[in-house]
């Protein structure tokens, strides 16, 4: 459905595919603005449904019910990018969905995701990808090893993803993943990760948040610090890279660019590492140092509202609460500066995600 | 139920009585700690339920209802301070309930929240009620006019309240009012009007935000400033009015206590108005300016959690969304530091709270 949309008034539902931490944070920030929420999710854990005014439990697969979702709401848009095509389409045909269906596409393939970041003029890390072991391996050695076999679908905070030091290890790690599905990612000798969380309205206009720098631990995002201790010329690259991006994809909302910097004698270096089309971890600090959070920016993005300040009022160090990190805080007394967010999710298992903490300190500019 | 209640866990279950834009908010600030909120409100507009994983609808009569509610929850707290003492009896004796009833009883009757104030020394405005309109005459002209006749119960946001100019005008308005129930108040002379919102926790530890300076439309709050253009002498005198009343109350949760600030040759002196034993309008500066919103300081409280941090990181200045106020935010550019909310509500008749702006600015200290 492409008919023009108006800004949504208060009182309009958003519906929003996926019941998770991200959807149960994009529901709060749009009950600040007084629009309701539906979420429609599978059966399971689905933390957002406790936040929101109306919610459906359905398969991703259940296109019966994902119309009659869709029917219910004023626009639609998504928590995770792993939402199968036919589901977007399934909800377009009854209603309009924000991001566009091809940023998911595109994300959802490494390969795709590497090829339309180098179209645009924008580095990636050297990949490869081949038909047979043999033959990725001499690609592979092309590149250079160390790299990283990943993958090119549904890999996330680590997983599907396995180091490779040499050509045998190669062809070791082949035998063990699903050989039709991967790409070899040459090792890049980065300084830091970045990230980038920018935001594109239904105008055109676009807005970025001061970039954080990101630690991570066990393959899962550890902290986000912002500012990030970059170059501004470097942090404007950075920007002007999400922005052709989200201009190439005609985006609308939230979206989250992992970038390498890597050091060099003529200065910084960027290379892109993945894009996220939604909200994103990295950008959770903007809930309490931002007077308009990443969360709000995506519901004022998708709604149609014009998009809010995405300035820092302080400087924030985030950090995520993993499985039994999450335990305790009520008990706890909080530091200056301290907000703890815990996600109402049901068993806190190792690896994942239970809550985070941003610390606010004084914006050092 | 006096039982020690330890500090409830992520998942624990926080009751609400009243469905209005405080119990949302409260929902909310829950949300963020990982509990789970459970509404009670009687048949009507409850924006809280959009945001609340249960809600029950009943009369505040309904004792059956409101032990059922009270048997689903772990704690019970109240958004506003008209719920019937009955109603509250009959929640306690399935679940604790805080702030304690006696607080919410003494703030119910402007007569007995004055005596209560001077009780522990602090002033208050001169005062008089007596059982006819000759009798109350002569005890006005004893205090001076101008003065304003308000009734005792029921109160708010300048419904109840008649200005006085004179012995025979206070004749004429209790000709009109219910003359069982008023109250005449001496008029002061106040350069301003300021709160205090502050906290006590399960354990008796305080905490205060500071001061914000309050101007009121039409009876109905307008503006809230932070900080107040007060002396430091006369914040900390106010600040330690509210702690003292706190105490005497064996307070748990959020107050909010409003004072006159009177200036004279020997600095600014300080009267009581009223106190609301909830969260308060004037505190909802707190949400975009703090760490630590009085929502979520008010769920700490009464979870039995550790007050947080009630410093804040910018100045600000709330504004109230009145009736049409509310209309076109979503088509308004947000400026600089400016956060909206809007409450969700279905009807923006006149003189009703649709929402509030929080405009933030760089910390001046």
């Amino acid at each position: 459905m492409t008919a023009e949309l108006k800004a949504l008034p208060p009182g309009s539902t958003i519906g929003i595919l996926g019941g998770g931490q991200l959807g149960r944070m994009l529901a709060m920030a749009a009950a600040r603005l007084g629009l309701k929420c539906h979420i429609y999710a599978p059966a399971g854990d689905n933390p957002a449904f406790d936040v929101a005014a109306a919610h459906s439990q359905g398969a991703w697969d259940d296109e019966a019910a994902l119309a009659r979702f869709a029917a219910a709401c004023d626009v639609v848009t998504y928590e995770f990018e792993n939402v199968p095509h036919a589901a977007i389409a399934a909800v377009e045909r009854a209603c309009p969905a924000f991001p566009p269906g091809r940023a998911l596409e595109i994300s959802q393939d490494r390969l795709t995701e590497k090829r339309f970041v180098n179209g645009l003029g924008i580095a990636t890390a050297p990949f490869a990808v081949a038909g047979s072991a043999g033959a990725l391996s001499e690609e592979a050695r092309a590149i250079g090893f160390p790299g990283i076999l990943k993958t090119r679908r549904l890999g996330y905070d680590g997983k599907g993803q396995t180091r490779i030091a040499d050509a045998s290890g190669l062809t070791g790690a082949w035998a063990q993943m699903d050989a039709r599905d991967l790409i070899y990612e040459g090792f890049v000798p980065f300084s830091r990760e970045i990230s980038v969380i920018a935001a594109r309205s239904r105008s055109g206009a676009m807005a970025a948040y001061d970039i954080g720098e990101n630690v991570h631990r066990a393959g899962i995002l550890h902290t986000t610090t912002v500012p990030a201790a970059i170059a501004p010329a470097t942090a404007g690259a950075a920007r002007d890279a999400a922005f052709a991006m989200l201009e190439a994809l005609n985006y609308v909302g939230v979206i989250g660019v992992e970038f390498f910097v890597v050091p060099g004698e003529e200065g910084e270096r960027l290379l892109v590492n993945e894009f996220a089309p939604r909200v994103h971890n990295s950008g959770h600090w903007t809930i309490d140092a931002c007077a308009c959070s990443q969360f709000e920016q995506h519901i004022r993005a998708v709604a149609g509202w014009p998009l809010g300040d995405p300035s820092r009022h302080s400087d924030a160090v985030m950090e995520n609460l993993i499985g039994a990190d999450v335990e305790g805080w009520q008990s706890r007394p909080p530091r200056a500066g301290e907000c703890v967010h815990i996600y109402g999710k049901a068993e806190a298992r190792p690896g994942r995600k239970m809550g985070h903490v941003n610390r606010l300190a004084p914006c050092g500019n």
